[in-house]
């Protein structure tokens, strides 16, 4: 029973995959899904009732430690992308996410992943605005 | 009066900002908007009923040869950003698209930009696939 | 007669293409060159004694106001790029800089550049250190 | 005794931090790692006889199954940075890399990675190059 839970305990963020993600063999280079996990991550806190760009104006950030992908299949240009993004475990100052990345167009599971994230607070928020 | 026209002249496409692109000065770095404007012409064509995709595996590619930004405001993270497209100049094998980007939230325009498209044959379209 | 002067009035610099950088054409992916723009004019600086790490850490930046590309050929995978560049124009609060860009094996010119960047202030320097 | 061992059992790449690579943190992105992993890779390649580039032409690539990155301390701007590379375990159609990425100037260790790669084959190389 979770009475007062507002926000899905799997998330789901969609992504086209653009031109700037490809390399030369076709497929979305690798690196390009770390970036994919954190638009999902961030969407995932966004339901969840957080927004991370409050959080980080308020001192606060998710550093990561850790992360981990196993890729399956290749995404490719011009696909549309859905990430599951979950929270696997929470402690006191760190949380442990879950990630299924797959094909929009009918649901074959791309990568799974997961990174861990420690809770840092900042001194003063974020960087002063520069004058122009 | 254009009878025949079914694409919208200015087009329309929305991004949001990710942590990815954003650089130290916490604002999102330059480079990042010549991905947009791929991503803004690669749904202009879509509207226009041609899909990039498409072209490509058909053997043809819009590569470009000149590129020009004028940057006025900064986007931040998490903005939501809007870049309105369109043709400006068409010839023979030749389009020079224009564009201009907004903050979506008041509307504040934070840069224009155009580039120039030369249309390429490839005579066999596009690579392989590889095998698993 | 320049009895003062100490850094070249055009530096090289020298990078490798990485597969990052490459699109699914095969070649490299038109906005790595912008990234290749700020890595040149890093080190022109450095060569005329100023660290642009010092220069924000001192609470001053050089902010994008222009830039322009012309493309000529591609560059592809792994090749060596040299970067020259040079100062075009200076004022009181902004730099032209230009730039040429060529594969170093046979010193076929790949592309041209230049960007405006305008002197601005800080009110505080970068950002604060996080605390772990 | 290894007498005709030729490479390095640990190569050694060195990169600087450009400003691309950093965030909003101050702090160089987190999936900018995987790519010194690609050019670090790519060079204790070439220090074993192969170029990368070469393979890919021949029909061969390999291609990446899983990858995991700990993360320690944060690289920044300008930071010279080191990656060893070392083969962890190797098998007849996969190799295992291992990675150390440190700060260049007093030697702390950033970062530990290890990624899987599979061997693959193409019908038929590389794409073919676009007719101008």
């Amino acid at each position: 029973m979770k009475p007062t839970a507002r926000a899905p305990e799997i998330s789901e963020t969609s992504v086209r995959v653009n031109y700037s993600e490809t390399d030369q063999m076709g497929v979305v280079y690798h690196a390009r899904y770390l970036v994919w996990l954190d638009v999902a991550r961030t969407e995932h806190l966004r339901l969840a009732g957080m927004s991370y760009r409050e959080l980080e104006e308020a001192g606060l950030r998710l550093a990561v430690s850790e992360v981990a992908v196993r890729y399956r299949r290749p995404a490719r240009y011009d696909d549309r992308i859905r990430i599951r993004c979950w929270v696997r475990d929470l402690a006191s100052r760190r949380i442990d996410f879950g990630y299924a990345i797959e094909r929009e167009e009918d649901g074959t599971l791309l990568a799974t992943a997961c990174d861990d994230r420690v809770v840092r607070v900042w001194s003063s928020g974020l960087p002063p605005v520069s004058h122009a």
